[in-house]
């Protein structure tokens, strides 16, 4: 049995779910409360982190290792793009999202506004969302400024980048913390990716105690 | 003029360093005091990290995306296997020590010895340097159980898991904070990798008020 344990609203997990599905790679969704760790999950990494994917007998962490793993061995429909500079690219947009604006932005607001309430860690820290909110508008002008020179984040072919940078905003969009009117640019862009179906399963998360945004799974929105 | 902005002691920097060497790509080191950003270091790379590297009229950043690049581009030697799930094995290893190592271990040791000093930030704070103490045991114990069973970190091949690790390690050891004791497999497998013509530019850097630890540069450690 094929399995993906995660988290709902874990950008990381979200980047892998897109990964698989737009592969037609069909799992099993199992959701892990990884900050409870129990042995069981730590045998199956011993990060302590989600997402692990067992995918054909073998059990596999570490979300950017997977999503390259799942790209050499079902290489179609392709994230990666074939010229050696054109998949620099789409690596150091991925590493961007996942590094910089994690630590920027949705660490800051998502940590705050969700994790703690589910984690039993109390109250959101101001100022750490005062932080998040001013980051996001610098990392939402970068992306403006790409999609001002391409038709995709890292190029004009559609690849991880893509699905890295729209599984953090997705998961800030089901707090309401992404400024949607902010450029129209980067609306477009989001517009095209949440109309995938590989994004269906994405926009029908719910966290118990956390209903999403309005607009959270409104494809005109 | 290829170029590498690095830092010495940066454990990314490091990385970037021993696959330019092994590949015999030569560059020329250029120190970035990349806390003290100026306009000419953020234009190169708005991440204001390093290391950033020019080479063929190209600049690139993120040092995880620097060595795929350098792997697509300057194949040999490899330092990725040909099977997937072996590769997979390499990117998981770099992924644990550039994050969860850098986070328990490197990040508190060199930070609160070397860094505070460096960037005028004060004394080190002992709490941090207590929990990275403690981290670099269960650490090294991983190491050791890996090695048990391989060759070298991911497999039978020497990789960029190897170079990884050793970046780190070689950065702590500059400060003497890597027991060799604990492990006859790890301390062997740091030889193998010490003696390599690549490491030796790493043997040789020096931070000015911070000589490097007794043991650093001998090979017969």
């Amino acid at each position: 049995m094929n399995r993906l344990y995660h988290f709902p609203l874990s950008p990381f997990c979200r980047k892998v779910r897109l990964s698989l599905a737009e592969k037609k790679i069909e799992v099993e969704l199992v959701e892990e409360r990884y900050w409870e760790p129990d042995a069981d999950f730590l045998r199956r990494n011993p990060a302590g982190k989600v997402p692990i994917l067992k995918l054909n007998g073998h059990t596999y962490s570490d979300s950017t290792a997977i999503c390259e793993m799942l790209e050499e061995l079902h290489p179609t429909p392709a994230l990666l793009p074939r010229d050696a500079n054109d998949r620099y690219e789409v690596r150091r947009l991925v590493a961007w999202f996942d590094g910089k604006f994690h630590d920027e932005v949705t660490s800051k607001l998502l940590m705050e506004r969700v994790y703690r309430k589910v984690m039993g860690l109390g109250y959101p820290d101001s100022k750490n969302v005062k932080q998040g909110l001013k980051a996001i508008k610098y990392h939402l002008d970068y992306m403006a400024w790409l999609l001002d020179q391409r038709r995709w984040l890292a190029g004009d072919s559609m690849s991880l980048a893509d699905f890295t940078a729209a599984a953090h905003l997705s998961s800030l969009d089901y707090v309401s913390d992404v400024d949607w009117n902010r450029s129209e640019a980067v609306k477009d862009w989001y517009a095209k990716i949440k109309s995938r179906p590989a994004f269906r399963s994405i926009l029908a998360d719910q966290i118990p105690g956390n209903l999403p945004s309005r607009q959270y799974a409104d494809l005109d929105f």
